[in-house]
């Protein structure tokens, strides 16, 4: 199943952007009359047939060598297309090698999650990340999991932000704060499978968001900081795993405990 | 922690080979008399002082040019280092791109496994995995990780052929085998953590096979050997994940379900 993404629906019909409409029209040929599925990256599936592929026409005249865009007829929609029964926001700290960090970006979004907030903290070697790539993984990624809904990228900020911008804890709706945490400071700490466990007795859908650290873990301050705003330190187990895979493990963690 | 490898562990002393002398000696200039940990790869950690470096010297007499090898006199051992209470093997068709495959063996290394076997579908568009570049990658994830033990990697084999050498199933005994499978054939399946809860009751470290299927999914004729051969169909949840991330979550299903 082929999926294209569009981020301009109409009444009754929607425009493919100038990328979506080369990978479709030259790559996979499709031509006019040819059903195709476009998510709006919002949580809808749109079934339509391609009305025309270039010029775009209509009140959009266009100059030479200016990108051409496809519309296409909505036939049907699906809403909450792909969804997963929880909200799962995951602030993950940059890694070292800037691939890695992209790499679990398509993995998390495989899986399912809601927002991903890339947050540096205090000892966070890499203190800078480029969203641009990102962007296009999530889109990617999510299209290729056959789900409606791109997740939110945030603007990098520091962990400090993060957590003040978090707000109350709203533990008796359901939200669950969790910081996963390497050292020995905070002893003992739940693993969260056991914490996730509990949150099936919610109704509606669980709220999660998770803290992963870097390489060199949160700063004493930070933890301090995250506890303080109810953020619950939890063990992702025995294994000793990287950053990037403590985010995965995470992801599965939450997938695999509220799965309906 | 930085973790060195070895293959020739004697008694009282160990050689690290060459690659791992250079890494110790030139790249992290260590010298005679430090301390340095070592593992076999067979569950052991030992904890060591350097010797020499190099030439290796004694009755092992080198010609110019050849590759140094460093002894090191062993001073303590931890038997079992880093290991979990479960044993799994994750057989997993080539996925077309081979880095996807080779991060998947870094990560279910990190997250815990005990062999890998890489195994050809009939609907496998990649016939051929070269094993080299995996086997340096489950020794560096290994040592990343903290463990003692290096992931056996088996030599590729059809589906076919894996089944047919599994033997008999001995479900009285904890052992679990599992088929993940997204074609609508078989339904309805077990959802992976039901049936890993169970494991639970079992004394003793359960064993685990999980069987991965290539991007055009088991043939019929696979899938039908494998319940033969006691291979219970599994879903993974309802998110579609690619070969590679659907081997993660299996290994990541295990890993928190079957937590000490």
């Amino acid at each position: 199943m082929e999926i294209f993404y569009s981020d301009q629906v109409f009444e009754g019909s929607l425009r493919l952007p100038a990328e979506e409409t080369a990978h479709c029209m030259r790559v996979l040929r499709h031509r006019p009359g040819d059903e195709i599925d476009v998510i709006d990256g919002r949580g809808t599936l749109y079934h339509c047939v391609l009305q025309e592929d270039a010029p775009a026409g209509g009140a959009q005249k266009r100059g030479k060598g200016e990108e051409q865009t496809a519309l296409a007829r909505i036939v049907s929609s699906e809403t909450s297309w792909g969804s997963h029964p929880y909200r799962l926001t995951l602030a993950v700290c940059p890694t070292k090698n800037p691939d890695r960090y992209e790499w679990m970006a398509e993995k998390v979004t495989e899986v399912g999650i809601d927002t991903l907030a890339p947050v540096i903290g205090e000892r966070s070697e890499r203190r800078v990340l480029k969203t641009d790539r990102l962007h296009r993984i999530l889109l990617s990624a999510a299209k290729q999991s056959l789900k409606g809904t791109i997740p939110e990228l945030l603007e990098p900020q520091t962990v400090m932000e993060f957590i003040a911008g978090m707000g109350e804890a709203r533990e008796a709706s359901g939200e669950l704060r969790l910081i996963a945490y390497c050292s020995d400071e905070v002893k003992p700490r739940a693993f969260i499978m056991n914490l996730l466990g509990q949150l099936k007795e919610h109704a509606g859908a669980p709220e999660v968001t998770v803290l992963i650290g870097p390489e060199g873990d949160f700063s004493p301050a930070e933890v301090q900081a995250a506890m303080a705003a109810g953020f619950v330190p939890v063990s992702l187990g025995s294994s000793r795993l990287r950053t990037e895979t403590a985010a995965i493990t995470a992801a599965e963690a939450v997938y695999l405990s509220i799965y309906e």
